[in-house]
This record gives C-alpha cells, structure tokens and sequence, in this order.
C-alpha cells in the first residue's frame, strides 16, 4: 500500500466545486505531483453509460431508489478500477463528488434515509473514505445565479429546483454533522475563487504533512 | 389492492423458461386473461438501458458489485413502475426472472454473499415477493445445446462458460432450499416443452384456486 491521498469536492450544484477541483489539480501539477482527476457518477467507461441514465432529464419517471442504486453502481465500478489502484501507487486522487453526495442528495433530499444510504456506500466502496473533503457551502440563490451567469443548461436532478436544492444543502451539513470536521471541511463559497482557493490551499497544505 | 398474481420463470440460461412463459401466457390469454409479459433486467425504458450495459461483453471489466447493483437498480425500476401497479389493478403478471437470479447469479456463483444479496433483493422490491415461481432445472450441458441448436449469440453472462453455469444451478437450489417448494415449484426442464408445461398447468390451476 502506498501513501496516496484521496481528496473529495462536495456541495450543491454551482457551489464552484468543479473550479475549486481545477485550481488544486494545477497546484498540485506545479509541485510536481500528477493527482487522477474524476467526477461521480461516471469516470469509468461503465461510469459514464450509468451518468447518462442519470442525468437524462426524459428520464423523469425514475423511482428514488433506481436513482440510488445507480449511483452506487457508478461508485463500485469507479472505486475498483481507478481509485484504489491509484491509492495503492501513492497518487493523490481528486474526486469531484462521491458518497457525502448521495448522504444528502438521496438520502436527506430524497428522504430515502441515510441508515440505507451509508449501507450501500460501504458496500460500494468496501469501506474506503476520503482522507478529505472539502464541502462548498453556498445558498442555492447565489448558486442559480452563478449557474445561470455561466448559461449552463440543467441535468435531471438540477432540474429540481430551488427547494430541493436548499434540502440538498442541509443534508451536507448533517453529513458534516454525522462525520465531525476532521474529514468534512466546510468552506464559504459566496467569496471569489482566489479567496475560496486561499482556504482550500491551508487544507492541502496541513493534509500534505500527514 | 386486487387479487393478482406475480410469477416467476427462473434458471440458467437455456433451460427454457421464456418458452414456458409464453406457453403461460397463450394458455391464460386463451382462458380470457390479460397478462402483464416482462423480463428482467430490463421492462421499463429506464431498465432496458441498465440491461444494454449488463449484457455488452464489451463491459467485461465490470465489477461483481457494480453488476448486482444495477440487477438491483433495474429491479426497484420494474417493481414501482409495472409490477405493483398491475398487481393492484388485479392482473397476472409473468416475469422473466427475478431476484432468486440474483441470489443465484451474483450471491452464490460471483461469490458476493447471499445475505448482501437478500437485503438488496428487500430494498428494490420494498418487499414484493412472487406468488409463485417455476424454477426449469436442467444440466449446463443440456443447456448449452438447446441454445447451440438455436443459434443463439451469446451475452456477458451466458460467456461465462458451464462451470459458472453449474454453479448458478447450484445456487438456485440453495434458494429453493432456503426459501422452500411452497413458492418455488422446481421443475425437470429436460423434458419436451410439451411434458413440462403439462406441470406448469397443474401449480398454475392449483394457484388459481388459491
């Protein structure tokens, strides 16, 4: 077993997770390092085919629990055939979005539970977790207004609206809750992304001496 | 809720059974029924993408956790849309395997367990168990020639060969003993379509009286 470390992305769409991922892998990359960037669901051949289910908006008869059952499909493929063999050579693996993702978008904002949900996230990762993760905390009004700024076109889930969104937001902060802050770091998302970067930095930082 | 009846047609490949479901269902729709006709995966337009990626040999690096988890994601699909509501309306409806092939396929010959397997088999169904299911037991041998002699291609799972195979013969009889003959009716599937059907009838017309 190597020394890699695997870093998370989390927070509600348009949280500016995705830019925050960049940021990092290019620090990373001047350091010399050369992290596995990947994004949940997908990420693998067989990842990609389930994300398409997912997030194809005609697809808007699908029941809570199909919903999560694929995402956990897309987790165990993508944990078994990229990150943990990553892991095991010592590389720093980046994920934009995994489990604490389905904790509050199926489990709190679905009300599916999150006793089942935890349940299916060891089954799907074999009981791997994130040394860290950083979580983007933002109101879904300032993420609309980004989303819409950068006039992106919405998926399935984003679809769902505000309310959902503000939901999706407090399952976070439960998980955060659940976890404690030794895992989950909580960062102000409403600043600028050099400012965000900034925060995010001191973290990497800190874990790098780990 | 009405008074319908789910059945179930389970075995290794080539044991017969969607030529008995059809046999079934002629014999019902000739004694003025209507049944409901669906196979797993698959049955819904969301579960027949999930069957697509199932079944690509191109996906042979597919992992036994990802595979069980979309069986399952496919299941809780056909279960909330097609099933439960024809069932209370009343109607028969005869599938095309259901979660006994999971116990079989992935919880006994891929090893995964068959506890992970019931407590899945729980989730996607919310609980629905078959009224009755016709379990075709037949040698991989005797198996492989009847879909030799018809030409049949084959999918991912049916390229496994006869000892994985043998081993799925193996697990649908651990489910039967598991679960015992007053819902799962195993059935000699080396006989003539003719001489099998001829005992499906007989537990068909038993059920009806029930």
């Amino acid at each position: 077993m190597g020394k890699g470390k695997f870093i998370t992305f989390e927070g509600i769409d348009g949280c500016g997770k995705s830019t925050q991922l960049a940021i990092t892998a290019r620090f990373l990359e001047e350091r010399g390092q050369t992290p596995l960037i990947i994004r949940e669901p997908g990420g693998t051949s067989i990842g990609e085919k389930i994300r398409t289910i997912l997030l194809d908006k005609k697809n808007d008869e699908m029941c809570a629990i199909t919903e999560l059952l694929l995402y956990e499909a897309a987790r165990a493929q993508i944990t078994q055939e990229k990150i943990k063999p990553s892991l095991e050579q010592g590389n720093i693996v980046l994920c934009d979005r995994f489990f604490d993702s389905t904790f509050a978008y199926q489990g709190y904002a679905r009300g599916l539970g999150t006793k089942v949900v935890e349940s299916l996230n060891l089954l799907a990762t074999e009981g791997l977790e994130p040394d860290l993760t950083f979580l983007f905390d933002i109101t879904p009004e300032d993420a609309f207004k980004r989303r819409a700024a950068r006039g992106e076109s919405e998926d399935r889930l984003e679809a769902m609206g505000l309310g959902f969104q503000e939901e999706v937001r407090k399952g976070y902060l439960e998980a955060l809750a659940t976890v404690g802050s030794k895992r989950i770091k909580i960062i102000d998302a409403s600043k600028s992304p050099e400012e965000i970067f900034e925060t995010v930095k001191k973290y990497l930082l800190d874990e790098g001496q780990q």
